[in-house]
């Protein structure tokens, strides 16, 4: 198993916890908690897949991303009582899941031969889309739309990634670099509470 | 006409109504309506369909599902001041419709080769994810995360059609045990009351 | 450049206004107003070509809809303090955009091979598919299952298109009534204030 995968399901399960613990916080019984992680999990990843044209999606075929989304969103489901223990190491694995995201969605985007800005948005979509989806499910105006700087870290690394596989730089190289550059500044992001201009 | 085809059309037009009604008791125009009808009717199987990558999805290449949900909706807008002489025999034809639909996506997804978790997943989806587009719709947080065992009959019969068809017993017996089940278990649970543990 | 191409890009680029004017409202961040732009702009068009199964969706093999998506929604930003200014003539492009909108779908889904149904739905979806995920991200029920007759023009011109072309009437002429049809009655219904029956 490679690097990239294991960090791929650590993701995978970071963003199931998350998924899960809004459905926890909406008062959703066990099949909607279970339901809000997976689409949080592998929300963005079929969206991708969909859009570019690559089904069946990504999950269906590689089961291994649903039984981990599951798993986690279990065990945020029984310990509810103390998620507060979680809710610290989850925010770094779900900067670290972020970036893996991005890069996995941008450089499949470039595989299927898509353009700059398409490859950018698959990333960034790749990244995010599953929390616009939890969000819309928990019938809530999408986090990422209103005050985080979530998005521009997954578009600084997209569009980094871009740039450096166009400048010829080797795809694990530029995929490190990426990835370490959405995580860092969602990390930097959460640390010193920065934000996009508002209207 | 096979019986399966004439139960899944019988479904189609309960889901359809119990969408339409949703959208006159929200108030919307008779296109808002329709609409709704159509979502719920077809939305589970469509999102499969997209899923699985089979395409154009089922009602496009059959119109006879968009031309049934469209006439149930009609019916239920123009009759919306007696609607409650349809509501106690609607929830029975949708829970028939829910045993079917639950049974054509799992037999679906096992023909396009998908492991036992995703077959179960697409006839739980086929299920409830019209239902899910409804709700979202009509902004409101999907019922089926909240306070029903919808899901778990669903669940219950995906499981059992993949087990039994892993037994090598015969496609047609293996859908009416399983069809049987999701509908029973569904009309138990409006009989009982029956929920989820909830958060 | 045709002239058809030129009116889907005006189309496009005031629909992304439209999108971005709800962010604005909505106290949306800049990556929020950009999205809400993106998404009413092209996400009809995407999800029909979803539906067909005609991928990578046609703004991703086409960037010029998401450049002009994007250029459109920075502007409405930058300028939302004088906004009014826009509002009139927004309206009037965005009737025209509707009528191209209708009539790229619907013949789209009759070279797809669709029947009368499915290409008219396929045109509808097209016109107003983007303006409800619009809603749906900004929390609102869909405008267009209340209270618009913007769905009865796409009907319109969607079913006067399919006739003409099952009337063997040359695609420019009936593509050219049909856009006529939906943008006229949509500035009709604006003007007089039209309605359809409600619940």
């Amino acid at each position: 198993m490679s690097l990239l995968y294991l960090l791929d399901l650590i993701g995978t399960a970071a963003f199931a916890a998350s998924g899960a613990w809004l459905g926890v916080r909406r008062h959703m019984d066990l099949f909607g908690v279970l339901v809000l992680g997976l689409v949080t999990a592998v929300g963005g990843g079929t969206l991708r897949d969909l859009l570019l044209g690559d089904m069946p999606t990504f999950s269906l075929r590689n089961e291994t991303y649903l039984y981990v989304a599951i798993l986690a969103a279990l065990i945020v489901f029984i310990n509810r009582e103390r998620f507060n223990f979680f809710e610290k190491p989850l925010l770094y694995l779900d900067a670290i899941g972020l970036g893996i995201f991005v890069v996995i969605g941008t450089t499949k985007a470039l595989d299927f031969n898509l353009g700059f800005l398409g490859a950018v948005m698959m990333g960034v979509m790749t990244g995010t889309a599953g929390g616009v989806i939890r969000d819309v499910l928990a019938n809530q105006i999408p986090l990422i739309l209103r005050r985080e700087i979530y998005a521009s870290a997954c578009l600084l690394g997209g569009i980094l990634l871009v740039i450096l596989e166009q400048s010829d730089v080797a795809r694990p190289i530029a995929a490190l670099l990426a990835a370490t550059t959405v995580t860092v500044v969602r990390l930097l992001a959460i640390y010193y509470d920065w934000s996009l201009p508002r209207s």
